[in-house]
Order: C-alpha cells, then sequence, then structure tokens
C-alpha cells in the first residue's frame, strides 16, 4: 500500500474535497481513488482530529458521485466531520466478465473480499474499505480521528454500509445510515448475482454479507446493541422490483427484539432511487 | 414552439425535479432541453403560482449541472421557489466550426442571439432564454408565476444572468446574482471569441451583451437601480487569468454611483471555479 497522493483539492463550504489515489495492496495493486471532504477545523493545524463518515456509493457509481451530487458538505462543515469516498470496484482489474453487466464486476464490488477466480486477487473490497482506508487516512496526517468513525450509502453503497457495520465488532462505526439500501441481497435479483459470481461458495458465504441475516444473528439488544437508519422511497422501481426489501429487515429487527430507535426504517412517500 | 413534453419527474425536497423537452422556435427548429424544480406548493393544486429563479449554466455545461450539483433545492423548497434550467447552447445546430472547441458553439451559447453566420440560424439564446422560456413555462400549467422571477448562474451563465438582468428592461427580473461570472467579456479572451465568432459587428455589437458596459450605460440609482450580488474566487484560476475581471465591474458601479448594497461583488478567499 502506498501512501496518498493528493490529485486536487477544492475550497468548499470552509473546509477541503480533496482527491487522492494510492496503490492498494487490498485490490491487487491497482491505483484505487478516494475523495475526502476535509472540515476546517482539520485544516486548521494544531491536530485537531475530526470522526469520520464513510460514503458508500451505488452500483455505476464512483468516489464522485456522492462527493459532487450528495450534498453533504454543509452539514459535515457544520458539525465539523470528515467524510471519505471510496470506489466501487477496483478498476482495470482485468478479470473476464468484469464488464459484461452494471450489476457486477466493474463499477459493483458489493463491499465483500472475493473467493472465487477471476475476482479473488483484485475484488477485495470489504478489505479496501474496512482496513486499508482507515489505514492509509490515518498514516496521512490529516487531522482525522478514525477511531471516531460511521457509515452510510446508497443501494450497493447502503448494502455495503449495513454489512460492514453488523460485521465488523461493535462499536468499530457508531453508527449506520444508509439510502434505499439492499437490504437482503440472499433473497433478491442483485445480490444472488454478485455473491454467486464472487463467493466459492455462492450464496452461502453470501450470507456472512446480507444485512438481514447479519442483524438476525446479531441475537437483539441483550447481545448487541444497534444504530441503524435507513430511508427507502416508496416510488423506488428497485423497491418495486424486490431488489431493496427493507420489510425483510424490518422483520428480521422485530423478530430478534430491535425497536424502532434501534433499528429505524423510514419509508418515504414518492421518492425513488435516484439521489436528486 | 411546441408544448412543453415531460421526460422524468424525480421527487426532490418535497417537491419535484423534472427534465422536459421542446421544439424551439428560437432554436430553429431544434429539441431544446429543460430542467424545472417546482416546489410542494406548486404540486399542491388549488393553482397557488411561485415565484421563478433561472439558472444559468457554464461553459461545457449542460441543464443538468445545476440541478444535480448545484445544491439549490433544499433553499428553494424552503422558500417555494421553482428554479429552471435552460441547457447552454442550441445542440446538432450542424454549424461549421461548433465543436471544435469548448468555449465556442456547442456548450458555450453565450446568451445572446448571434447575428453572423453560420450561427445566425440557431444560436439565439438570449431570445430562447429571456422570451420563449418564460412563454413556455407560463402555457404548461405549472403554477409558476413567471412575472415574478430572478436569475443566476456561473461562468459564463453568470456573464448570461448580469447581461440578461441588465439588458432587460427594470423589473423583469427582481434581482440577479452570479458565482464566478464573466463581467466583462469585451475585454477577456472568452468574451472576444464568442462576440467575435457569433456577432456580425463583433465586440461593437459585444458590448451590449458586455455586463460593465451594460452597467455603465444604466446611468447610476438615479436612473435605475439594480439589485446584483457576485461571488467570486481568489483561488479561481479563469480569475488570475483575467478571464472574469469582477474588478471592472466594481469600477463600473463605483463610476455610476452605486454602492456596495446595490452591486455587491465579495471575492471568496481561496475558493476556485468549480461548483463543488
Amino acid at each position: 500500500m502506498s501512501s496518498l497522493e493528493q490529485k486536487s483539492s477544492n475550497k468548499c463550504c470552509d473546509g477541503e474535497l480533496r482527491k487522492y489515489s494510492f496503490t492498494s495492496s487490498a485490490l491487487g495493486g491497482l491505483s484505487a481513488n478516494l475523495n475526502v471532504f476535509l472540515p476546517s477545523s482539520a485544516l486548521a493545524g494544531g491536530g485537531k482530529k475530526v470522526p469520520v463518515l464513510y460514503y458508500l456509493a451505488g452500483l455505476t457509481c464512483t468516489e464522485d458521485n456522492g462527493a459532487q451530487k450528495g450534498g453533504f458538505h454543509a452539514a459535515a462543515a457544520e458539525h465539523q466531520i470528515a467524510v471519505v469516498y471510496p470506489d466501487t470496484s477496483p478498476r482495470g482489474a482485468g478479470a473476464a466478465g468484469e464488464d459484461e453487466a452494471y450489476d457486477f464486476g466493474t463499477g459493483a464490488g458489493f463491499y465483500i473480499d472475493a473467493t472465487k477466480e477471476p475476482f479473488a486477487k483484485h475484488y477485495q473490497m470489504w478489505t479496501h474499505v474496512t482496513k486499508e482506508i482507515p489505514d492509509v487516512l490515518s498514516k496521512a496526517g490529516l487531522n482525522l480521528d478514525t477511531s471516531n468513525a460511521s457509515i452510510t450509502g446508497h443501494s450497493m453503497g447502503g448494502h455495503g454500509a449495513l454489512t460492514i457495520y453488523l460485521g465488523s465488532p461493535a462499536g468499530t462505526y457508531k453508527s449506520v445510515s444508509a439510502f434505499a439500501p439492499i437490504c437482503h441481497p440472499t433473497a433478491c435479483p442483485w445480490g444472488k448475482k454478485a455473491f454467486q459470481g464472487y463467493f466459492a461458495n455462492g450464496l452461502t458465504d453470501g450470507s456472512k454479507h446480507d444485512a438481514t441475516e447479519l442483524l438476525t444473528a446479531a441475537g437483539g439488544p441483550s447481545a448487541r446493541n444497534v444504530d441503524i437508519l435507513i430511508d427507502s422511497g416508496t416510488g423506488d422501481n428497485f423497491y418495486k422490483d424486490g431488489q431493496l426489501l427493507p420489510e425483510d429487515l424490518a422483520k428480521a429487527a422485530m423478530s430478534a427484539g430491535y425497536d424502532d430507535k434501534q433499528v429505524q426504517i423510514r419509508l418515504q412517500d414518492g421518492y425513488d432511487h435516484s439521489c436528486e
């Protein structure tokens, strides 16, 4: 893993939006892009460290979508939080089949570590997001408190945020939120295709990366407290098509004994899958 | 001019962002795109009409840039204002030379009515923005009060906003604001190239589309009151290269006797030309 190389910086909301790249060991030596919004206090010197919010993007997206269209930075500046935008897959891995569909391969890494060839060498987005990026950020002198982090995302990135939150030791991330996340991937077409393509044991391994399965396995408040907020729109065609299944996550939460303060799932009338 | 054809609608900030197209007489019969954010009260029925803010985009942009990246809709919803996003030029005019550079022709209409061939037939963005779009909107049953309008823009679109405001009868637009506008186009490379390319009489005609010249000609507060707000960044390379020249507009305002309430020009430390 190389250190961060800064490609550009733009002043934004009294902070800076910076574009970085680095050579990613997790992604098999490929170059990885990363955007970071740094609020003013992180730039002011004096070593004041700020909390970190990871934003994971959806299918076909890059590190730019959330940074350019998300509209997060005014609120991040108000609360003095850094926002970190990883890419959604390795780029240029050269794996057979990676560029044949929008929902698998390039732009569709699903935030898992692939175990099936020809994807295992490069498609290690779980390790990239959970270990490598926090590591490279903490060594970059950016005044980020990577131990004080939360995670969010949209669609496939909402799946990533939920599964990384639930699949990491309690407290690794303070909270998770998601827009229109894929909540039950082992039961929807997108998730089945991805898990069968990336995992040697297909859906069996996929269940460890399935928010509904993970919440069931979490065992309820007596075993683990959670802080989950989901917004999903009723006008979302992917919701109507059964790709998102927030109702399955809601059932799992209820069965496990979580109340709607620990697992808050809001269906927003008429909103669709787009960011706008 | 055909009526508006709705291409899509996305719920946003309790309102809707709609994409329209129509056959534009002003643009010589070409299809023109137009985005409109409608706040909730315009959608609620009952015929309550809302004010309109026009946003004019910059070089290389389309009707999508401001709508997707501008972050305007939360504020527009708060104040119940519609935001209208025109394109920046005709598309597919087929005029020789229109696709040779980023700063002339396609994506670079400069909000003027061209008088020079081969551009005169299609490059009529002044008429398109000031007459045709208000007309097609007022006939579309969208509950817009097109007589209660203001105008804003970025870069070339800031030039468009300033010159349309100053070049229209007083009161046509309530106010104008602009991010990093081209303030003195007859004195900068972008403007000289555009005006010499689009106008039969080059810069002579161009002076009627030059904010600095128009403000000088406005004659001061005794002749016409104005309400102008400009934000331009000191980290903007186009500002450093002399493409924007807000200092020339400031001098013209002072010479004409406008104070900094009527013409407010703010240089923002370290901000660059990008929207982010």
